[in-house]
């Protein structure tokens, strides 16, 4: 049995982790940390777990973290992650991190769209886990970089055609629409109930912070430099994202070949379902699948996809990693 | 034209009364205010008034409000305000608060619920501002206490019944939802979008503060002291308010009688709707009507009413109150 | 591996049904059947089963059924249920069935609220399929009839105190809130998106079928006639019930002796939870629990609970009775 | 006092054109018709009404129609409006139709999208009703073609830059998102609650009907011919589009450019606000107001607009072309 170790189990995204683990038939819980603040009993936290795990959330001692646990989810915030990792590596865990600090290869991009960078040391080293894309980088890394939920999405969308240099790589226009929860879990006054509900908005324009990762992973499947522009909407749901990407095709392909093209592409791949018409989030809420649809309009291509922005696009997929970095069947506690 | 001050113009109350004044054909916004943190002009704190009306939120200058305004619209919270109403009452104006402070008579009461009373003297000759039920009362005050939101839409449900002396003064139970609006506009845990979404529940149990404003009305129409259990819920939506009142007839009353009763008591209103079937909420939903339906099941008399927590709530009521006390046709910009 | 059967599969409850047996540990969906028009692979249906399951939802062929499932989950509506039941039955598979049919004892009732009853031999030695009270029942029944959602939520909430007979047995008040879910898959005006979003209203006033299935259990476990008014209403979002309980205790009792009398009625009981506070609908969404919470006020006693209406109100408690009734540990797939 | 007749009165468009013509001072509803099946009193058709319009919907009598009205909203659906018009514009009214069919002008394209068009004469002179793109036409016209909702707020958001040359004409993409009201009243499995809540989908992939509309509007205002590609949605919400439009500068264009090439453009507008960030539906819902807000990222110029979809995008722009034709101040019932 694996023990996990969750540090900053407190939000969205450790909720979700543990209802994953309590399901995996071959890993548990087994420590769970978070501010000060925010701790005490997972029922008192979580009203949903009472009943069903009977576990305080703590503060973090690192000195206990190697006894109690073989891995780490570290669902900290950006820049906390970063002074957190190297010590979490140093007990000599693997550590899955939910945050950017470790996605963006780039330094002087990272520093651009966040802050300095105070580990490029383990930045060098990490694996970016998107397990579709890169799952043999994940196999053997002792640290991991968890994707965005939007880069999820939208790179898995597009993927197979930039793989086979079907597409221009410039010119693509990323449009997603997240549900709330990927605000995350404090109130604020755009996520207050009264405001979010009966409303649609974009957000972030130009220049949200997801869009160098895109690229980055995009570059790393085509294997040459890949622009695109991403727009985030949020609207007035829970969770999932769609995304719609609108690109160029370098010579007209039929839906025939599209569809031959996807489903070679993604034939092997447990979680990722491609559809023959077009996607909806409420297909993929709560699970760890992801569902996509190319197409072509008026000379363009589109592709679509869903996720569930808690699941495959954060806690799912960590698992997802977490199975891969332990040689386990890559769907446990997912399917 | 009647010019209306309103104090503490940044909240929802604010919103809904600026809405219904910019139809009023008789009166109009002459001055809003705010704390300093929340002013500024009303596009930017409204985004729904863009290029509707071309205002300053500005802080309270009491030296000018007497210069400014005919009457004015008191949106303060319950302490704030009656640490307020004594000076505005000084310049000479009329007052419509929307706060707790004026509306219970018993002092000893409003004790219990709320706090320490400061303006014992206001509060012995404020009137309370439910037209339906005292409107002569309203129409010759220099102070009026606007109603609680849930008092409003559960009396109105039963007055005809305690009018008519029908039904135990004992025993009633009162059970209401209410959208998320009636919490206010400050971000919370509890109305944060992705915990409130598919949500609903229970709150205040047994001990919510609209419950003796409840008791206050039913015994005054009653004109015998009235014991009653309310127990309010929240629900996922904006606006309105379902209450579904419990009570033993003290002898049995056909449908038919009931819509007499209703009928004969609410003939005149031009407010209350009598209906022959259950209300809804959407169906009242940004209007200043109540819609009652009282029935008959397995021995007790269940009434209906469902009504705008914001409007027949609080604005709407207010504008009302604000029509009879300067002898206007009462529903002048609530139609 | 124990083979289940569902017949009407294409609704909500055969989904949720479907849901849980893929994460059972010891059954698995062995046959899908519905109306021809309604027929196909599961992944059309269900779109959220796409890749998760392979199967097609044929029209029942009664001649192979037994030959293909150990036990039956009968997911058809009232009247249609008991004109299919003496055939599962003949099979010699054991039912475990979804409809109000073999539900209430009294078939006069039965008659009055629904229509005809054709099946009536069969009606006499089904079990009530409520395992937190009726649980030896169940154990050697082969056919089974699982419970409404409201009653279910409803009865769990005053268990206890009729157990102990605590409470007046007339007067009772339940004041119930579901999830649109609660009104099947078929398309309606009241349930199209545009009606019910934003909206909450009460219906079936008085008359709800659930409410002499709550008099049926509340009278068993009392031991003594029970009757009791219930009032449903429907409120936006998808799941849940919300139940609150009005009640007249025979003696005072202390916050402190309710919560002794519940903890120690439910004590070993996996699915309910009894609370130190009011339950919301979001903390049992998509899972079998049942939150309990009793209380006082006003010299009434008022106990909430709330439950997911298709799983432990439908799919779940069935699974239940299913692992009850093949000895295996009630909890499997469905914590 | 202009009397307003409503044809096709049953539907969300009847709905809220009577709204606004209750608040109007100069017009009023004088003639209300639909379909056998859905007349009756407007309050039992629209449960809002109640108390507030005491007038029938009654079966379209031609004969009396010039007797009673003195202009025409014909809400009825494409292909049914055209077998009806001719007759209701050879009774001297003029009409506004909210069909498609008298929007495209070229018949081909109608013929292509819709069906054969049976009424090409009319078409011919219908002027286009656009009031902020088309006023001059529609002021003198008999048969106003009012838009569809999708093209008024897209090319709102766009016609400053094709007026003015500063885009490529091809490659513009129109990425947009509706509420659920944009799909009608008619209950439907995709808009069925439990459905469409906790969901938000793509759908008439690269074939809207909209589309060659949005294209004819660009055209006009660009006096060249251009090309879009319009991807909608459907998201979780009654009312409101939100428009994310996509677009190719011809030369680089400042922040600063952008806001004075809008500002001057709608300097004048009653209707259309520009903004200095990014809109939000809530902010026009249930208003006639269309919010825009250009911005430009990587290159691109991307220009945002929100409208409620059954206000400026059908009935509030309908009474905004009804004032221009009867020469009244064009905000009449809509401020």
């Amino acid at each position: 049995m694996i023990r996990v170790a969750i540090i900053g189990a407190s939000g969205y995204t450790g909720l979700e982790s543990i209802e994953i683990l309590l399901r995996h038939p071959e890993a548990q819980v087994s420590y769970l940390t978070a501010l000060p603040e925010e701790c005490g009993h997972v029922a008192d936290i979580f009203g949903s777990l009472r009943g069903r795990l009977d576990m305080h959330v703590e503060v973090l001692d690192m000195g206990k973290l190697a006894g109690k646990a073989d891995v780490v989810l570290c669902c900290l915030p950006h820049k906390v992650s970063m002074s957190y990792v190297p010590r979490l590596l140093d007990t000599g865990l693997k550590v899955i991190d939910f945050s950017a600090d470790y996605r963006l290869k780039d330094v002087i991009v990272y520093e651009n769209f966040y802050q300095e960078h105070t580990d490029k040391e383990n930045l060098t080293h990490a694996a970016f886990g998107l397990p579709e894309l890169f799952r043999k980088d994940i196999k053997n890394a002792r640290l991991v970089a968890n994707p965005g939920c939007y880069p999820t999405g939208a790179t898995l969308a597009i993927a197979p055609l930039l793989k086979n240099g079907l597409i221009e790589t410039s010119g693509i226009i990323v449009n997603s629409v997240t549900g709330v929860s990927g605000g995350g879990k404090n109130p604020s006054v755009i996520f207050h109930y009264p405001n979010m509900n009966e409303n649609f908005l974009p957000y972030a324009i130009g220049s949200h912070r997801h869009m160098p990762e895109m690229e980055q992973i995009a570059s790393a499947v085509a294997q040459t430099k890949v622009e695109l522009l991403f727009q985030p909407h949020v609207g007035p749901f829970n969770r999932g994202i769609l995304s719609t990407v609108y690109c160029d095709p370098k010579k007209d392909l039929s839906q025939d070949e599209l569809n031959e093209i996807y489903n070679t592409f993604y034939h092997s791949e447990p979680f990722v379902q491609v559809l023959d018409g077009p996607p909806a989030v409420k297909n993929v809420a709560k699970s760890n699948y992801c569902h996509v649809y190319p197409t072509t309009a008026k000379g363009k291509i589109i592709c679509f996809s869903a996720i569930d922005n808690l699941i495959k696009g954060a806690s799912g997929q960590a698992i997802q990693n977490m199975n891969i970095i332990f040689d386990l069947d890559e769907t446990l506690g997912l399917k």
